[in-house]
This record gives structure tokens, C-alpha cells and sequence, in this order.
């Protein structure tokens, strides 16, 4: 039965959900084909995630194999391809737990480093899982900093092979995913040594497991990394070796490489690299991100109707949560964020399909702006969900700290994504420098890209705003988050210029600002989140309702930002104390106005029970019911513990005669 | 050996660590109880923590009731009694996890509610362990509002029985700790019928396990609710009744009780259970949210002193991380916060202890403010601390995610605590209630406590600041935080004054204006504890650096708390944009002064390897080998997965032909 306190919400929704979630995929077309994927992704019992939350390290790692060896067949069987229009929808509908994506990047970094030969070789053994790959580059002592790296690849001219050596503890591979239990081959980035000259970090393919009996081979040591906070499916691995040789045709050698006579000889762009982490980077939003946090909503808020707390007026019933506006405080900006997150998604696949197509044609020039903006909205995305997420699960009570609920899983895999692919304050830093460079530019007059001219026009202003309305005006605030990042970036330069010219070195200097430098990255990323967030509600069919309510939201994500972040728009009286009290009011008046669609704007998101696996957020409300049957199920429910007749029988038994 | 880097941290140190040690402890000869008290712990392998890491909830559960058993012996063994001064430290020494934490709570509720026969009866048996308590108020469908519980005891005359029911599956008792496996008698609160009348929530001392065999009583159907984000070593559980029946003498009778007719008759004064609360909300703040806080600086500090990534400087070695701006301005705020909170939680001691005194003289004044600040306190310590070690968390990388680093674990606690004793939003806004009275009060003349007169002199003004060396002055943030507090409180309290002006009811208008009472309340607290940080560091001896190093933190943490919330400063003008520059000029040069004490800050909260847990953050620093050895402990290293037979080997058997 449908709990009918969520029944309710639903028949009073402002507009259709149905097309809302077409809007969402982009056409009612594809909405129709994810559905199909989820449907036979869910219906069959090989991908089940019924008793996940009970599953151990190892039960989770032999789950996410026998997924991802299933998944083969099962592409097969639908005649799904990963050209066809099926398979961006297959990992969204997995949820994630499966083996081998570290195989796909070991895949593809043959495709990008490898030379035709080499790709003619590896490719298509890997493509049937006839061996598995891995990808070493980080090492237990070295992450982000490549050149840092410490594994050696000596280039031995009489035997026409690479030496490959782990000379220290720290110089470990750790964390390469598939490498701790499966892999049998595996990418591993070391500093090649040619006649005792150092060239630098180049890949190599080596093999780390016997094909016959998956033993480890002669030299190496690899093995699992132990438990994590979670990707427990994954084995992480570590890896050491000790003279380990491959031949001369195993370094990657598209761009580069070490002739038979020991010449180094380097040819072609490398940029496309750069290109390939920036793919990744875009991609992950979506899936690591923006998904999970849309999830963390839908449960957080359909709990927040069914459940009920203390009474709002003497005399009544108590009330849905959700009616209490510090609850509303808590949940509706971080569903507004998941929308504005969603579009901006949106707004980095325009532009990286942008530079895709200039690539193709040899231009290289738009790629600086991409690797900049794809760095920055990574990092603010995924600290923003993050946060959002961790709001979501507290919002629950003791109920969101039950693993049952989902959102502690969610919570515990979506903090990675601040860490890998880039640690995000090294990442906002990146696009700071970008920023600056532009800003500098575009100061002397020099063209820059379109996303940054606005640095250009730095100047002082008050918002023109006189009452509370005025702020739902898309132009006011977009103005005001405009000139807040022109501002921040405009200052942070001028103090970094400032220190250099009274003889601070450069680098030293640089160091002095990156706490203001980053605030600065972020606060760009907001202004253009913001700014293409009031841009897609402006295209938006006004038809069934879809625009108004997602002008709510913007208007919500945009004031919530004024409203959190009050200190950079009062510091320059841009927004007066008198303005901000406005801001304040129009904020919360819009918390009542959405909280009356907020069940129908998380049910757009169109989750299915199993994908959301919460016994909090299921579509039909029944909370507690659900609590009760799946806490049955547990595992320490199973059997009396050992520990009654070890350590609580001796104490207890005399008991009797006094009672 | 000790790691080079770490060790050079230490022979630079400003201060005296183990003067600033005993500080903290209170006095020399408590740190030496203290390490006593843990040195006899840690030596004994029942309570080895060792493997921790690798344990499912079952082992955690069987370690935990172990570790219960042998501490009642051990602690005959050393002469540790409850009233000795080595009690305080067994909790720390144990960190945390132990068994039976409800058993005691269930002995005190029955020392609190019950009368001299019922603490007569019940208590010697506890003590002796003679049968295990739990404490049974929350239900799955009800939480903080005890007046919904729908749990029933209804009296039958003619047996002189209560009979309980849970009516609804909302009604079940759910999240008691110790009730899901080991309780054999729990206090069930249950609203109280009598002839047909409710009397309302009562408790009832109920036998739900056999003291035979342990099975279920008859009517009792009881388990645990599963795997949750920690706590997996304490069994919380449900538990329904069915015509439960339980003798007259079971109702918990100090304050009232139902006579053998059906008299209902109550007497004496419900205001000590209130302090009971207190109570528990006070010990919490220290063991339950500044040591962990001060964990994970200890393992975040010495692991970025440790950790190198990238060059400061060209031709230089890879600089140590915490040398990075961005790293310190996430850590040391942080490490500033643990000392400020460790100060605070001593404030909080001490008004406790007053107002203890006072109640044993029947004075039960100054309840209402030691409740309002317990509360308050609890919740902005606790969130600030969760926030705090997520900080820590993240700012380790990738090696702070591995479990064996012990941050995730000290997270996955934390969070918990801005939950249970009281859900911090609804804290916050008791104490914002608390305010609001006092304000209006205060503002009509009448006399309300020393903490709060304050708000008495509400008045515009502006910070008298010239230059950044002037916000080093605890007059002149002190001064700006208590404006802040007492604009935010009495604009607020303007706000509600108004709305019900303008016709709303009382209870909307409550509502209305709580997202703001809760950000006065967080103020409120946010300037006690700022002032009475610089009122310790007033007191402190001037000798052995302590004085100078704790103004340094003291500074970093007002600072800090104005540069991370400038809106609330900025707002009315109090604090100017140019002051806002000259606060953060000052804070990131403190950044810098303080990184060199960083290490001997954190080695002053003197916590042994074993009680931190971390292969990142042991006193000698030898993070990698400590990752390396143990990982290689894990148990999905213990031998291959069954996963290479079922699903790998049979793709990979064809390879070898073709490679």
C-alpha cells in the first residue's frame, strides 16, 4: 500500500513530473531507453543489491566480478554496444558495484599511448576479459605530483629490455583499482633510465599474474590495500617490483620511444593526454555526483513527509517534518543544487563536445578553458554534493545513520570523489591560475574566452535591488554573484602582484594567496552555475508548469548562495546589510513556495526502490515496514552469538534464585 | 626508527609539551593517573583494538561484551572503583568500544525514577551484572517528542498487573543499545492507562530474555536493527510486546505511582530528571566530540608533516604538505577548535557543578540556563567537531579514506553524536528559547543570568580596529562577537515580535523565524566560547610558552570563526569591508606562526598509538610501512577469492595461446 501521507504530496504537484523527467533526460526518447536498461538491469537477480549493506569486503569484491563478468553476456544478449544508445545508462543503472573499470582505463590508455602495434595486440584480448588490466600510476608516497614518482624502468641494451624496480617503500604502487586480487596485466608509470640518463615518467605494460594459475609472477608482490570507507567492491591493490623485465615493446610508444641502440626519441602533441583526465573529470560529475546527491534527496525528502515530529499547532496531529521550515532549510537548497548541478553538467558537455570537434581539426586553443573549467566544476560540484549529501543523511536522525537508509553509503562513497581525479583544492588552484591569467589579460586589453570576459569589466557598483521581490529577478542576483567572483579574483591578483613587487618570490608569493585563490575559483564556478542555471530556465517550455518551478529553484540556489556566503557580496557594499535582510526574506518565503512540490521535484529524478535501496525513500512511503523487514535480515540476527554462552551465561546463571 | 621529518617538528617546539599536557589534564598528577589508567588497559590484550578494522558487526558486538566482562574484573584487579579518580580515563582508554553503556544507563534511570525498594531490589543485581538492562524510550515512528510514544501499559485491577502493547509497528521500541542481543531486562516507557484514562509516558522495568537460556520471553519478540554507519559493536534493537505483563511493582514509583485501587497518585518535584539529561549532554561534548576532534588533528598534523607533494620551490625537495597554505588553513583552525572546546567543555563543568550544588540545597534557578547552555553547547561542539574531522579526513587524500587510517571510523562516530541525545536542531532552538526570554527580560530591566546580561545593551556601534595587529586584541573580537550575537537575537526576537503584531499565531510565527533563532543560538555559544577561550588564556601561566602559544590558537580561532562567517560581521557595519581585509590579513599570518608549534600541539593531547589507531598519525611517523604491514593483515588477503575460480579463470583460460 502507498503511504498516504506521500500520496497526498503527490496530487498537488504545479506541474508534470512526467515531463519534467524527459526534460531532465533530454528527451522523452531517452528517457524511454534508460527505463528499458533499468528494467533489465533490475529484473535480473545476478545484479541484485538486496543484501549489500550485510556484505563484507570480500563478499562485495566476488559481487561486483561476477556483475561485471554477468554484464558481458547481458550486453550480448540485449545487443547492447558501447557505441549504442544504451550504454551511458548501464553504470547509473548498476549503481556503481562492479569490477573492472579500472580495465576499461588500462584499455584506454593503450588506445591513447599505444602505438597501432601495440594497440593491435592488447586490445582485443582485453576487450575478452582474456586478460585484465589494471592502471599503476599512484604510488603509496606520491599522488598528484607525477614527476614525483619513484619506480624505475632501466633500459638494458644486451637483452633489449626495460628493468622495472619498486627501490623504496614509498615507491609502491597503491590504490590502482583491479590490481590487488585481479588483475593479470597492468599499466605501471615509471622513470625510464636509458644508459643512466633519467627521461621521465612513460608507461609500461606489465604483467603481474600468471595466466595458468594466477599466482603472482617472478618479482612481484601485489595484494589488496585492505578496507576503505567504502568501494569495498573494489581490490584497491598494492604492488612492488624487483627486477622485473618486459621487452622493449611494452612501453607505450605512440608519442615516444627507446630505439634498440638506447636512442630516446619523442615525436607528436601530448596535449591530447591532458584532454583524456579531462574527459574523466566531466564524466564523474554526473555519475559520482550529481546521481548521488539526487538520490540523497529523494530519500531524505519523501522520509521527511512520512515521517512525523511534535506538534506545529496544540491540538493537531503531529506534523510531516517537512513542515518545519528549519527542516526545509536543511533539504530544498541541496535539491536546488542537484538541478543547478544537473544543468551545469549539461553546460560541460556543450563545451567539451565544443572542443571535441576542435580538436579533430588540429585547434588546440580552447582546451586551457575546458581543462580549467572541468578542474574547477569538479571540485565544487563534488565538495558541494558532498556537503549536500552528509545535510541529507543528519537530516534523518537515527534513522539516516542505518545503513538501511542508503544515504551512509552514499555519503561514504561520494566523499572519494573530492579526493580522486585530482584532490580538489589542487584542482580549484588550477583553475585559479587560469583565472588569473585571463584576468590579467583581459585587463591589458587582450582577448579572452567568452566564459571570462566579465573580469574585464571589474568595477564598483551597488545591487540595484530596492525590496524583497527584486531579488527573484534572475538579472539582480546573477549580477551580484558577477561581481562578487570579479571581485574576488580582481583583489586575489592584486595582492599576488602586490607581494611580487615588493620582492616576495614568485612562488612564495603564489602560496601567500591560495587560500584567497581558491575562494576565488570558487566563487567563479558559482557565478557561472548560477548564471547557466537562470539561462536553461529561460529556454525552458513554459508549458505543464516546468518553468516556473525551476525558476523557483534557481532563484532558491542563487538566494541560498547570497544568503550562506553573506561576507563576499556585503564585504565591498555591493549588497547593503538592508539588501541582505531582503535576500534573507525572499529565501525563506521560497523554502514554503517549493516545499509544496518538493516530493514530485525528487520523483522527476525517476529512481527506481531498487536503485535507491533505501528503506527510507522507497516510492510508496512505507518506512517503517520496510526498517523492520530488512533489519530481520541481518546477519547478526541469524544465530544466537557466541558471545551469550562465552561471556553472558557465567554471569547470568545465578541470577534466577534472586529474582 | 622515527621519522626524520616528524622528529625535527618536535626540537623546535615554542613550549613545553608536557607542561601543556598537564594544563589540559587539569594537573601533573591527573596526566599521571590518566597514563596509568591507559598504560594497564592498552597492556592487556582483552582489550586490544588491533584488528579492528577487519571486523564485521558480529566480531564487533562479541569483542565489545568481551571487553565489558573483563573490565569489571580488571577493574577489581587494579582497585578502580566508580567514585575513584581513574574511572574518567577508562572510557578514553578503552576508546569507546565496550559493551553495556545502556546497562548503566538503565542503572541509573532506576536510581533517578525508582524507590528506595525498587533500587533495593534492582540495583545490587545490575551492579553484579546479574542481568543486563537496557533503556527503551525511542520508537521507530517517535523520537525527541515523548509525549507521541504509543507504547501502552494499561493496569488490570484484578491480576494488580500492567499489561503492555505495542499497538502499531510505528510503536516499536527501536535504536535501544544493548537490547538487540544482550539485554535481559529493559525500561520500557509507555503511556500509562487506568480505567480507561491516560495518564500519559511512564516507565516500566520489563523482563524481555530468559535468565535460562536467553530465549525471548513469551510476548516478547525483540532483535537487532542492523548494520548502521559505526556503533557495530553495540547491539541497538527492537523490540515489540504483546500483552506483556508485568507485577504493580514494576512501574518506576519515586515521583508517582498507581495503587493497588487504580488511584493515580503523583508527588514530588520532575525537575531532577531534567539534569539527568544535562547531565549526559555535558559528558558527551568531551568524550564523544573533542577527543575524537583532537584524534584526528593528531593524525591529520603529523601525516602532513610526514606527506611531501610537489616542490614549493623549483630545485627543492617535495615540500612536507602542511608548508602549503591551503593545508594549514584546513588544519590548524581545526586543531584551534579542539583547544577552544576542550576550554569550553571546562566552563561547561564548572557551571554544572554550581548549579549542582545549588540543586542540593533545593535551588532550582539557574536549571533553566544550565540546560539552555548544555544543549546549545552540545550542539554546535558536535557539529563543528563532525565538520572538523571530515576536514581532517579529506585532508589526508587518498590514505585518509583507507579505514586503516582511522579517520573514517572516528567520522562514522562523530556523525552519530549530532544525533542522539538530542537532535542539534532542536537543541539549538531550546537554547534559542532560552535567549529570546532572556532578551526580552533584558530589555524590560528584569534580571536574567551573567551570560546573557549582554544582550541588555544591544546598541549599534563599530569596531574601533585601525590595522590588522589590533584583531589580535581579545577585546576587540570578543567585543565584535557579542555585538554579532546580540544583533542576531535581537533582530530575531524584532521579527517575532512583529509577525505576531501582524496577526500570525504564536506557533506559525515560532516557525517562521527558526532558521534564524537557530543561527542566534549557534552565535550565542560561538561568542561564550570565543570569550571564555581568551578568559582561559588570561589565566594560564606565563611560563614554559604555554601562555603565548594558547593566545596564538585563541586568536586563530576567533579570527577564523569572523573570516569563515564575514556576513554575519559585515552586516550592520560593525565590522567594514578594509577591517574584513585586515581580519583576514592577520588571520593567515597566524596560519604561518602556528604551523611551527603544529606537531607539539597535537603531541600535547598525548594520545598513545594504540588509542589514536592510524597507520598515518603514530607518534614516530612511519606512515607507509605501517599502511604496508597492515594492509597485508587484511583478510582479503588471507587467500585467494573464491571469485578467481567462478568467474575469472574460465575467461582466462584460452589467453595463453595467443600472448
Amino acid at each position: 500500500g502507498m503511504n498516504p501521507d506521500l500520496a497526498s504530496e503527490r496530487q498537488t504537484a504545479s506541474f508534470s513530473v512526467e515531463k519534467l523527467t524527459a526534460r531532465l533526460d533530454g528527451g522523452a526518447e531517452h528517457t524511454r531507453t534508460r527505463r528499458a536498461v533499468v528494467e533489465a538491469i533490475e529484473c535480473d537477480p545476478v545484479f541484485s543489491r538486496e543484501n549489500q549493506y550485510f556484505q563484507s569486503q570480500n563478499e562485495r569484491y566476488e559481487a561486483a566480478v561476477r556483475k561485471a563478468v554477468h554484464l558481458q553476456k547481458k550486453m550480448h544478449e540485449m545487443g547492447w554496444t558501447e557505441d549504442g544508445p544504451e550504454f551511458k545508462y548501464i553504470y547509473r543503472a548498476l549503481s556503481g558495484d562492479i569490477a573492472f573499470l579500472l580495465h576499461r582505463i588500462f584499455m584506454r590508455s593503450i588506445s591513447v599511448l599505444g602505438s597501432k602495434q601495440q594497440i593491435a595486440k592488447w586490445i582485443p584480448l582485453a576487450t575478452q576479459y582474456q586478460l585484465i588490466g589494471s592502471y599503476a600510476q599512484t604510488e603509496l608516497g606520491h599522488g598528484t605530483y607525477l614527476q614525483g614518482l619513484e619506480t624505475t624502468a632501466v633500459f638494458d641494451i644486451t637483452t633489449q629490455e626495460f628493468i622495472l624496480n619498486t627501490p623504496k617503500i614509498s615507491a609502491m604502487k597503491w590504490w590502482p583499482g583491479d590490481m590487488g586480487r585481479s588483475a593479470t596485466h597492468t599499466v605501471v608509470f615509471a622513470q625510464l633510465y636509458v644508459h643512466g640518463k633519467c627521461y621521465g615518467v612513460h608507461p609500461f605494460i606489465v604483467q603481474i599474474r600468471s595466466l595458468q594459475d594466477h599466482s603472482l609472477c617472478p618479482g612481484v608482490t601485489a595484494g589488496d590495500i585492505g578496507p576503505k570507507m567504502n568501494f569495498e567492491h573494489v581490490d584497491n591493490g598494492y604492488l612492488m617490483l624487483q627486477n622485473v623485465r618486459v621487452p622493449r615493446e611494452n612501453m607505450l610508444n605512440k608519442f615516444c620511444e627507446v630505439q634498440p641502440d638506447g636512442t630516446y626519441a619523442r615525436w607528436g602533441s601530448q596535449k591530447i593526454n591532458y584532454f583524456t583526465m579531462t574527459t574523466v573529470r566531466i564524466s564523474l560529475i554526473s555519475d559520482e555526483a550529481v546521481i548521488p546527491l539526487m538520490k540523497a534527496c529523494t530519500i531524505a525528502i519523501r522520509y521527511s513527509v512520512v515521517r512525523r515530529q511534535s506538534k506545529l499547532k496544540p491540538g493537531e496531529q503531529e506534523a510531516k517534518i517537512l513542515d518545519y521550515q528549519t527542516q526545509q532549510e536543511k533539504l530544498l537548497p541541496q535539491l536546488a543544487a542537484a538541478y543547478a548541478f544537473h544543468f551545469i553538467n549539461n553546460y560541460l558537455q556543450e563545451l567539451f563536445d565544443k572542443v571535441y570537434r576542435e580538436i579533430q581539426r588540429k585547434k588546440f586553443d580552447t582546451l586551457p578553458e575546458l581543462h580549467a573549467f572541468s578542474s574547477g566544476f569538479k571540485a565544487m560540484v563534488t565538495q558541494y554534493c558532498t556537503s549536500a549529501v552528509a545535510i541529507c543523511l543528519q537530516a534523518c536522525g537515527g534513522h539516516g545513520y542505518s545503513l538501511l537508509s542508503g544515504l551512509p553509503s552514499l555519503y561514504t562513497k561520494i566523499v572519494a570523489s573530492c579526493i580522486y581525479e585530482g584532490e580538489n583544492t589542487i584542482l580549484l588552484l588550477q583553475t585559479a591560475r587560469f583565472l588569473i591569467k585571463c584576468f590579467m589579460a583581459a585587463s591589458t586589453g587582450q582577448p579572452v574566452p567568452p566564459s571570462v570576459t566579465y573580469l574585464a569589466a571589474v568595477k564598483p557598483g551597488k545591487c540595484p535591488a530596492k525590496n524583497k521581490l527584486d531579488f527573484l529577478s534572475p538579472d539582480v542576483y546573477t549580477e551580484a554573484y558577477q561581481h562578487m567572483a570579479a571581485r574576488l579574483i580582481s583583489s586575489t591578483a592584486a595582492k599576488l602582484q602586490d607581494l611580487i613587487q615588493s620582492g616576495v618570490k614568485k612562488t612564495d608569493a603564489w602560496n601567500q594567496c591560495t587560500v584567497q585563490l581558491v575562494q576565488a575559483a570558487k566563487a567563479h564556478c558559482h557565478y557561472i552555475t548560477v548564471k547557466n542555471f537562470a539561462e536553461t530556465v529561460e529556454k525552458l517550455e513554459t508549458k505543464a508548469g516546468i518553468q516556473k518551478i525551476m525558476k523557483h529553484l534557481c532563484d532558491l540556489f542563487a538566494l541560498h548562495g547570497i544568503f550562506s556566503n553573506g561576507g563576499v557580496f556585503l564585504h565591498d557594499g555591493y549588497i547593503s546589510g538592508a539588501q541582505m535582510d531582503m535576500v534573507t526574506a525572499s529565501y525563506l518565503d521560497l523554502l514554503a513556495v517549493i516545499r509544496k512540490d518538493a516530493v514530485p521535484l525528487v520523483d522527476a529524478f525517476d529512481f527506481t526502490d531498487k536503485s535507491l535501496n533505501s528503506a527510507l525513500g522507497s516510492y510508496d512511503g512505507q518506512v517503517y515496514q520496510r526498517l523492520y523487514e530488512w533489519a530481520q535480515k541481518s546477519p547478526t540476527n541469524k544465530q544466537m552469538s557466541p558471545a551469550y554462552e562465552r561471556y553472558l551465561k557465567p554471569l547470568l546463571h545465578n541470577t534466577l534464585s534472586k529474582l
